[in-house]
């Protein structure tokens, strides 16, 4: 390789064009820590995306890293497909007695392989094995995955367009105040359900996220999301909560839906779940959903040890107690603060979020975009999310600091500033 | 959790049904180095598994291992999404120099989603972005994942069926030798292509194994692989070797093509290419078909960076040379001659395979199963495949030691002597 | 044949469960003229279901007959294919003078095979040609035909199950007042085609009926049109009028469509184009949307000559002039002064319908197909339509006199207040 | 319409492009009778196309002629829908008499709709139905028809694109010696059932034509149907007999099936069942199949009356004794004899049939369309069929006379000679 001339040419020639976020923030990343991150020309960033949702507990977080190199040190089961080994054992119990039981949720746990996708489409086979029937509504603006059975309850066009076959079994329906509070809840979604002649083939499941994160930080209200509920009984669907974005403390309880008060169906799991970063993924469903034949489902990499050890770790260090859920909701508190003030100072602004996952909307899509370039030069990592890439989006460590909470967000008013 | 009494009444309580190999090996693993798993009450396994082809270096390999618990020392990158990072660089370089160059391989790299399904995926999705068609050709007793893009393209009808959906847009066509040679290779593929009232939807793609892992250790003929890929130019379908468990020197040489002499259009690695049994995968590619819109493809452990750690360490260690794929075919002769003998000695059995891929086809299948089992009591861990599990599959680590390779076949030898 | 022992037991042993019509009106029927039916038993019914639309001048109306007769008796062409003949050119005249001339509609004309569905297929089959996409809009409550590509595009649910197969590629939207009135229109439809994210796969084509007649004489406004056609022009959508049911003059005008003062790209007629009942069916497109390859779709009955003369004819005698339009549009009011005091008489009822198509609802389905039954035993023939069938339909020929509308309405009058 | 200038001139500017026989076949077609045609200029034309076989009893036949003009002149029902009438009693009672019963065949009736197309449908819903699956197997080159089930089993490639959509759930299989009897009959697909991993989705249905008549006049042998049949019940699958064109005797028995001995679970009927190309069709299915719910199916001309009468009429005309069967047997043993010298005289010729369906195929396409274009200029019409209209196809109706079979077969001979 003589060739190489600038830190990113490896990239340039090498890899191919799908990558990404590599093309917005520019530099190598070499180390990270926490809420940072440093290039290896030495540089800190300040990370207010978090692995898309993947490093609730920070980067490298000490207390997991520990028990990750004791196991890897003393040669644990690294892999395992799913082989009983003691680290998933007490990953098992763990997530029964610290997160299931405490909630008096009933589910059985499922490994569905390492990401989130898997977990999707797992639960997807799951619901329509159940009921017999082929639908699956979603919502607009979704999000669930890049495999073919979740990208067909995707929203995003460009996305969908990728699939190279026409994606067929799901139906949109309107997610929370998508039709700006003109039409009452489920009102069309209903409709169509009580009519016989409607043409709507009759779902086995809903999917939805609580929050939608690629969609753009649109925040279901807890209402919507009981009437939701209670629709899915009221028509025999399966309710499928997607809660690998908001999931595991990012909306301040375990999951994101324990405001709403509901208990879906099926719940996916997976980004922050190992705490580490580490790829691993869970599909939880009620014990009379458990209708699968041994094998029936599988992945080569479902049996992902060194996640179930960060995983117990983590479950052990943060939610033995209330207090990871209290303190996200008051950093929540602080940054909606800081948002809204920041809105009412810039016309064509608006924020939104619950808990720790916040978006600042521009009605001009390429500012987003503009203010997200702006903090990365001012060593703060932004993203931008929804069909139009029109919010900013924050999704800060839950163990970020409250210095490092007001840094990002000094720095995010500069950059706001600057592209008024 | 009061009600635990025995090792795995964890597992049976908690997890889905959908566990599979903890009911052939009903113990707990807690350890492993190399070519053994210890179980936590300190029982002692050889394992002619390896992670079902994810560990071809062995468990816990010292070289990799010292390289990850360095780099997670020194608090590396853990989660990168496609951010650059040092150690992905260092990955695409090594991979560059050691695998692609020496074999004049032309392709781009593209980071899938860390799962063999993910690679598969997003291979099929570029293949019909390509070439405009949706259709796929696909063999006979493929396996090729469980998502719903893979799912449509893989053979086994159990599996199929947990689709929950009707599987299109995939065919199937006869695999090498899958007619016992009454037929002309290809006739039957190649009339259908040639003729425009055949009924068969012009495919996008072809996606192959050379070597059939699941379907049954069924290998393709090196003249049967270069007349595929030549009726693959002939008719302007894209050819996808999917390398996802032949591949990494499992038949020898780093890509189990290479002993035919062709260059797919895209290939499919994920198991053994982080080497340490950590989840990553790749899709490989012509530059020119590297028609990705950034972010068309996402998933967000596509970067995870400790597996690249471990592959840039095994590629040094494992590919700088000629020494492995030479010792691969070396073991592989001795695999050979010893399951001759063995079939010689006992009525109804048959065996084939390539490098350290073997296979023993028992005309019973449930003699196979109880050859697993009763190795099993002897401590040896063997899996079935084929559709009816007819197939007892060998897959020790490439570095496994002669006498760990002589052991294992002299209780394989007993087992199947027990079942006559 | 020994067994048969009463009028309707030969149906019974041989044909078919699928028959349905004659379970409600158990009579061998013989003959028939104008408005009137005779069993062969010498009993007279009063026909106000026309064959579903298909006899608007009538049961064997004389002067269509005349000409049938003539042209049987010097062997005109009866079977054509696609053969030109001299009735076929007969038609496309007579067709172009009096019927697209006049109106200023541009279409060039396609005969699709003879029946509605044929239609139905070649309109969405060239939409999705001529846009390159595969989704087609439908409405809630629509029907467009029972094969497999109109099926997807109907609303009844129990008809769509009929398929066999997931019925996908199609998406209902709310049909006009659907929702009644809560929601401003086309406010979700816009929505989602305006929004890249929204998950709808962008549609080929929409495809409407201006009034629902098996849905339930569902009438869309003038203005609703409008919408849909300017909606249709802003998102590069075509727009489908299928007025199979509801064309030839049922509404007054010869399209259905003509009132709201648009210019559908596609128009499906069938049912009452002959005239006379005979199988016949036609596709109506704009010139520039004329992309077929000659026989890229075909049909063995395309060229029903005979019923080439008796839609000839039938143009002659109804089209030359505006006085079918001005009659029928006259008859609708007399029905609608009496059905608006049967409904105000009537707890529970309620009417609507245009031209010579009228329905009453009744809040209870089972008192529809009493009030069927019960006209039906006094000689009206009379059908439900709507997803639960709880409307009565009304589709009296356009060639009825005063009287016998008169004498049928007082039937249903006897017959509602029955059902009381 | 000042504009018309010659005789093809209105087709050509109001009529779509998709017709096709009009611009093989220049001239305006205006009266027919037995097997010829007379255009408006008052030539001749000997006709051995026979309406794509649905002329069996030749133009206007005149008993059946007789039927028809006595049924419309007397008023009896046009239009029927499914109303029992006493022409519909009249021809269930004849076909039971004259077909079903000798034949000792047990088919309940459906009338689907009045072309070939709806009875493949019906078929094809009724198989799904019946058996719980998607799939179908349907064989290279088959033909049955245009709406989107029927061409979904059709094999021609330019038909299939014009779908507009991928087409699904039907997988094609080897036609009876399409691999040039390389390969025993069944082996890939009976290989396929058998191997519960080959990846063929379980059909539901197997739908064949005992001769292809669009796919080239391939003849299926009996021996071949026979095991085509017990593969079907050896593995669960209906077989359904597609005889649109193959059956009413053009092959010699009624039922193209019949010389082979077996009995098909469905059989679709269509083309020249009215005998006088009147649009009409039947499905027929073992009564233990007749699992439809009153109006499951339906079509606004399935009851299409006149077409009854015909039918019933050329029943007992031409199958009221073996009369028909007999003479077909004996001219398609004259148009061999004629057709085998001819092929032995011409090089790059072969020929193949039935009763009375012959195909010449050139090895040249080009000149099987200049036979045709020199037939049409000496007053014979003739098409071409095959997957790249290679072969000339003879269909004179069956009532042809020997001097009329002769001349034809002269003017081919001399057309043959000519384009050598």
């Amino acid at each position: 390789m003589t060739t190489i001339e600038t830190p990113l040419s490896t990239f340039e020639l090498l890899e191919s064009e799908v990558r990404s976020y590599c093309r917005g923030w520019p530099v190598v990343f070499d180390q990270a820590r926490g809420s940072h991150l440093w290039s290896e020309d030495g540089r800190r960033y300040l990370d207010f995306f978090a692995g898309a949702g993947s490093l609730n507990y920070g980067h490298n977080n000490p207390v997991l890293k520990r028990a990750l190199l004791d196991y890897l040190e003393r040669d644990g089961v690294t892999h395992g497909l799913d082989m009983a080994t003691t680290a998933k054992r007490a990953f098992l119990e763990s997530f029964h007695d610290l997160v299931l039981k405490p909630r008096d949720l009933p589910y059985k746990v499922m490994f569905p392989g390492p990401t989130g996708t898997n977990a999707v489409e797992s639960a997807l086979k799951l619901a329509r094995k159940a009921k017999g029937r082929e639908s699956v509504v979603s919502f607009t603006n979704a999000f669930h995955g890049m495999t073919l059975g979740s990208l067909a309850v995707t929203g995003n066009a460009f996305k969908r367009a990728g699939a190279g076959i026409p994606l067929v079994h799901g139906t949109p329906m309107p997610f929370d105040d998508y039709l700006d509070g003109q039409v009452p809840d489920f009102l069309w979604f209903e409709r169509l359900l009580a009519d016989t002649g409607s043409g709507l083939n009759h779902p086995a499941a809903v999917i939805v996220e609580t929050v939608q994160g690629e969609g753009g930080i649109n925040v279901a209200r807890p209402e919507w999301l009981r009437g939701l509920a209670a629709l899915c009984a009221r028509h025999d669907m399966l309710l499928i909560v997607d809660d690998i974005q908001m999931g595991c403390g990012r909306t301040g309880s375990f999951f994101s839906f324990e405001e709403a008060g509901i208990t879906p169906d099926i719940v996916t799991v997976s980004k922050s779940i190992s705490g580490y970063g580490l790829p691993m993924a869970l599909t939880l469903f009620r014990p009379e959903l458990d209708l699968w034949e041994p094998g029936e489902h599988n992945g080569t990499f479902r049996g992902n040890n060194p996640a179930f050890v960060t995983a117990t770790a983590a479950l052990h260090a943060y939610w033995a107690d209330q207090e990871t859920e209290l303190r996200t909701r008051r950093l929540g508190e602080l940054v909606e603060q800081r948002l809204l003030a920041l809105c009412a100072e810039h016309t064509g602004t608006s924020c939104r979020g619950r808990g720790l996952v916040w978006g600042v909307e521009f009605e001009d899509p390429a500012r987003a975009s503009e203010v997200c370039a702006r903090a990365f030069e001012r060593g703060l990592l932004l993203e931008t999310s929804g069909p139009e890439g029109e919010v900013v989006k924050l999704l800060p460590a839950l163990t970020v600091s409250e210095a490092e909470l007001d840094e990002g967000l000094d720095i995010l008013d500069r950059a706001v500033r600057a592209s008024d």
